[in-house]
């Protein structure tokens, strides 16, 4: 059994935003020399999401209002969790769209639908945050 | 280790549906001859879900309209996804529902409690749509 | 490849809890003398979830609220599901927080951002009811 682990950084300019990262994740696999097994791709913090989903612009603005809508960013004191912080609201948005995504590896390629794009979500950017990859198999 | 990989294949005959797949799930695992390790189920499909949870109808009628409640299919127009397609709404409630299941795999069978079953969730169908069945182990 | 196999057991004291289980899944992944690959902890109950988050209190509060606002516990006969059980919005709140998560196993030890904590959620409480942890590797 062979392993690979690597983390990817990013520092978004706004507060949120989606980046596709399925180039960096594929250059992880290719790096791994795995060609038979499974991949695990999942934010290390707690207000940003790993997600997979159509890389369509639409798509990812409709996103946005879905989630303010569900999680309002404001007012801060809305949240309990905004004491000495005003990210409560990145948390809850981070728990819709998901922490991580296992992806199957076939081939030694990332066994993916026609439409599937692997993003990293973030929800409180402007710092350095980081996403894991590890992958197991053969 | 071994490994093992599938393609179910699904058309419903309505644009949402939730189909219990634990049985051809379970045959995989069984075609597989894997005994211990973990297997990965996932739409490979946006507008589509697999996810775990009971197999009692009245509780997929809440599903159904408690994800209307949060992402309503009409009017087309919400959706700035909705240019070329009417299908925003259905990218959104598979977010809710979950995109995979990993399961673990005991004793060559599907590790599972005692009420948990596997779904298929659709919400845009009547078109042909995959799910993935991965496994590796022992 | 190793595996290794265990149940964690929780009997809340109210319907709804959040309990770290980082320890608790530590120790198992200890036991197991696994080194390196991938470890699944997820509810065997369909109206409990296993998620990684903050512990911190205020957002346990926030995450409470929201989910009642999202599902809320009463009427009950809002939820079909409520024929014979009071839990329909167990079911959903429970679909939100999500049903597992899949942690890197690296250099012996879960491999967990600075923040990131394993919570089982408790949504149907005051009784008896588990979690699974499965790890494979070597």
């Amino acid at each position: 059994m062979k392993t690979y682990r690597n983390e990817l950084w990013f520092e978004t300019r706004s507060r949120r935003e989606m980046i596709n990262i399925t180039p960096q994740v594929g250059e992880c696999l290719q790096a791994s020399g795995i060609r038979d097994g499974l991949l695990l791709c999942n934010a290390m913090h707690i207000t940003a999401s790993v997600f997979i989903n159509d890389d369509e612009s639409g798509l990812h603005q409709d996103f946005e209002e879905w989630l303010e809508g569900l999680a309002p960013e404001k007012p801060y004191s809305r949240y309990r969790h905004n004491g000495f912080e005003d990210n409560g609201d990145a948390h809850l948005k981070r728990t819709i769209m998901g922490r991580e995504v296992v992806v199957a590896v076939t081939d030694g390629k990332l066994d993916l639908g026609p439409w599937e794009q692997i993003f990293y979500g973030e929800f409180d950017g402007m710092r350095k945050k980081r996403v894991l990859v590890k992958i197991i198999g053969a």
